[in-house]
């Protein structure tokens, strides 16, 4: 999923987005709250209209912002008080809440309110985390209104796989349409995520969606693929491309970044990658794209942003087909090693 | 004409750019002479391949930009001498040079050469410079080397109207393929811009197209059309677009600029304009693009500028459709007055 926090994939219109053969978009709860308020968003008819993207889509619940990036939060059962970033006023947030908002603006998949504990943090400390989440979600399910959005809950517990493993058994007994595992690309080092990954998701259910929330790299997706994972968000593709950066030849199983402001694509009139169906490797050249970098001109986000979802989202399509195909961990070792 | 200064029209895809209805994009020889340079556009196989524009195109030739931009610049007959911006190095131009440089870039038209004298400026001065302008024109005839490109020249004379009338004299018993009024829109007062127009404008071939440089606004072109102009480029909407302003109902005769940055657009779930058939207006709200413009979004930038591009090509349609059937000076007369 290209990431659309504010209702709007960065420098890309929901045409463009469609054309990237983005399936779904994921938008967020913490910030569309605060602005510009889940009740215009409603009144528009929801965040499908209102943004403009009629595909499915996926609201986070704001549980990891909160933590994440509010001054002045207090956390207890109840739930996160926070000052508003944006106006100073203070903002309660229970789990009631979150899912209040959620549903009014009206996603197809809606996320558990969540206690995200940082990284590192003590056992204690996650296991009173992981605890009540697990107590939030029974709360988020009670206050879900809306029989047309599936609410999915989230997997905390740290890096302690002990914990992970308790938390999404407990969860697994749940039946809910979907699971994901939060909490990971929070500082980790890599190789911790992949090990929570391989020790999570199989205890999920298989014939569920399972989500691994805010990854990834090619790396870690192809991991967390093998360990079954189906859904990823990341804002990978369109944060490289505000830095001019490139993601290429995933699906060969050697995808590589480029910095296209480097020197050696000034006068290389080649496409970006030729193998590449996006508008961009269609219509312009490396040295078109290192000039627009240059020249700071803002088209260059637009044009890399095409071409790293859609790169990121050919690389998933490739390895699904792989694995129909019983390749996938041939063709894809590089990555799974 | 869209501006397209550094090979892309702002924030604007060519795929979109085409869905605006555009039909002809400038660029800027300036500019692009010093970035990236002409050699490595006219090894990409020119400016259509370079920057993904199939339509036609038209390069200006620099003059104005040098005499505006460049700092250190001395003006002889030879031709400028100006440092550039960019590095500092020095950059002999002669009109042969500016001409050389487009026939690299290879765009459908290019603009002679020419001294734009700033406003004011003295009798004595804007006479050199108008004599100077013709005999570079000579020079820019024989330097050039492409049939495949039409040469317009460029008439200067300030603004003073003898002087403006004896250029264009001048100029149209030359037999080139159009025409340019340049050197308005300089810091003038608009009501001298039209009686520069309206002086200027029928002493040029009227079976040539007649274009106004650097024009303009909706009454600046209404009132030029009237006086017999056919073609325009201007910065105005996709500098709008990135200051959050939208151009609206042109067409009708009674245009309007609103910031959509303001309050009152903030709950406002109408399109920006629902007679326009632009993808902005097809798909989103006011409030949607005033919440985007608040978010700091760059993507605010690319709507608007969809917009306001089709708006202003749709202006100018709808007022040749109006001359085609006689109803342009009653239609109109808001802008003609």
């Amino acid at each position: 999923m290209p990431v659309g926090t504010l209702a709007n994939v960065k420098t890309v219109t929901p045409d463009q987005l469609k054309r990237c053969n983005a399936e779904m978009v994921l938008a967020n709860t913490y910030h569309l709250h605060l602005q510009p308020g889940e009740d215009l968003i409603a009144a528009a008819g929801g965040l499908h209209k209102f943004m403009g993207w009629d595909g499915p889509m996926l609201t986070d619940s704001g549980g990891f912002q909160v933590f994440s990036l509010s001054k002045m939060r207090t956390v207890t059962d109840q739930g996160a008080t926070f000052r508003s970033p944006r106006d100073g006023r203070l903002i309660e947030m229970p789990p009631e809440r979150s899912i209040e908002i959620q549903n009014q603006l009206g996603a197809d998949v809606i996320m558990a309110f969540d206690e995200c504990p940082p990284y590192p943090a003590s056992r204690e400390e996650v296991v009173a985390a992981t605890e009540r989440t697990y107590r939030w979600l029974k709360r988020c399910i009670n206050a879900h209104d809306r029989a047309d959005q599936a609410l999915f809950p989230i997997v905390q517990g740290g890096t302690y796989l002990d914990l992970r493993a308790k938390a999404a058994e407990e969860l697994a007994q749940l039946d809910l349409p979907g699971y994901a595992i939060g909490g990971v690309s929070v500082g980790e080092p890599p190789a911790l995520i992949e090990k929570i990954v391989q020790a999570t998701t199989p205890l999920l259910p298989p014939d569920k969606p399972r989500y691994l929330m805010g990854v990834g790299t090619y790396k870690e997706m192809a991991q967390a693929i093998a360990a079954g994972i189906d859904l990823f968000d990341c804002v990978i593709p369109t944060r490289l491309a505000r830095h001019g950066a490139a993601l290429v030849g995933g699906a060969t199983g050697k995808g590589s970044r480029w910095n296209l402001k480097n020197a050696r694509f000034r006068r290389d009139l080649t496409p970006l990658d030729e193998k590449c169906p996006c508008y961009t490797c269609q219509t312009f050249t490396r040295a078109y794209l290192c000039h627009l970098i240059h020249a700071k001109e803002l088209l260059a986000y637009t044009l890399l942003s095409i071409h790293n979802i859609t790169e990121l989202i050919g690389f998933t399509t490739a390895i699904r087909q792989s694995i129909l195909e019983d390749r996938f961990t041939v063709e894809f070792a590089d990555w799974l090693t």
